[in-house]
């Protein structure tokens, strides 16, 4: 099926706010599971985010799982000027928040950067808490807006685009597929008792989602005008 | 000071939004600290939602510091059908929050109680998230607005005048000795950097500023009527 999107001739773009898995272990997992997928394919938040830090001269103090850390290993993060948040899982800590609560109370400018805005997903063990819970409890305590990088943000999907050689007015012509909310939505992904928004899936479930959705392919055509994933059938 | 305010013919309520100290244990310590106050005198949270989870049959999951837990020893708990959060300190691990949260999830009606709104309060240690901060990754998350119970709640307001037999309308004829929030602002306590809304100081701190606002008291005259506790010099 990804083998059929490739054959389409349309630019492919794999875009994720995947941000407790590296990108590296995430397509370990997606090439197991029969995509014919690389890194160099993968828009996702960590990267992005590394790039805005580096742009900005920003040196965080990162609330994040220990699997992406090594994202980060070319980042300064001493003596920190903003926090960066993403799915911390049980690095959500009491410390830990407090910790990045205090970094933001200290600074003069300070930043926020959350990786994704999620409500919550799912593990077979149960509904877990999203970056977007601990990014709202930072927002409200510090009095700080969080930036949002991932989707829906559009400067997110813009990237994806640019990495691809296209500009955000030429969308029509491109496709990017992205993840088990909009799959949801359409009735394409079943995940159970879930309600979107934030809806995420296990990876083995979004896999098995992503690979649904070959079959009935989306067009992503408004995607950076109106913020939205408004999805048009290619197929 | 507490004693010219006693002689003042004035009905007195304390009312503070305390959750991590027990009525005991904080009227404890203010006791050392040379006030002449009884348990009966002071409106907290904590007998308040007992009192309202009582009157609405609710069972609650309680996400709460381990000290207060006594004051909720004639509450069933069991399959709960409610979410009771307060100030918990450590308590706010991933896994209590998560388990707050998949209760909320479950519910066909759920209901999610806060203990207070504070964002962030000082401890020797430095700033300390407040309960707001998980009330709002809560609300974000599950979607269910919380039922604040204390300042700046009127109802909380409306059970301490109660509970010294004067009505809403009568405000201006009692007093309401409230928190280090009004004394900050007003300039009476020096919390350091710290900045309202949801200042809160160390308890010696606070009663240090207590004993400073019975020098120039506040009468609280619209309590109830506009949710602020606008004050006004008595002497």
């Amino acid at each position: 099926m990804h083998h059929r999107l490739k054959q389409s001739g349309l630019k492919v773009r794999f875009c994720t706010n995947e941000s407790q898995k590296s990108v590296g272990e995430l397509v370990r997992l997606l090439r197991q599971l029969g995509f014919d997928i690389s890194e160099g394919e993968v828009t996702s938040p960590a990267p992005a985010t590394c790039q805005i830090l580096k742009e900005r001269g920003l040196r965080p103090y990162l609330l994040i799982h220990d699997s992406v850390r090594s994202e980060f290993d070319q980042i300064d993060t001493s003596n920190p000027n903003c926090v960066v948040i993403a799915e911390a899982g049980e690095g959500f800590s009491y410390q830990n928040v407090n910790d990045a609560f205090r970094v933001l109370m200290k600074l003069e400018n300070p930043v926020l950067i959350s990786l994704g805005n999620g409500r919550y997903y799912k593990e077979t063990s149960g509904l877990m808490l999203d970056v977007g819970a601990y990014m709202k409890a930072l927002e409200y305590a510090s009095g700080v807006k969080a930036e949002v990088v991932g989707k829906p943000s559009p400067e997110f999907f813009k990237s994806a685009l640019r990495a691809i050689g296209v500009e955000a007015h030429q969308g029509p012509e491109c496709i990017l597929v992205c993840g088990a909310h909009k799959l949801a939505q359409t009735g394409i992904a079943a995940p159970g008792s879930c309600t979107p928004p934030g809806l995420r899936t296990t990876w083995p479930r979004l896999a098995t989602a992503l690979a649904y959705s070959f079959l009935g392919l989306y067009r992503h055509r408004f995607i950076v005008r109106n913020h939205n994933c408004c999805g048009e059938r290619l197929f």
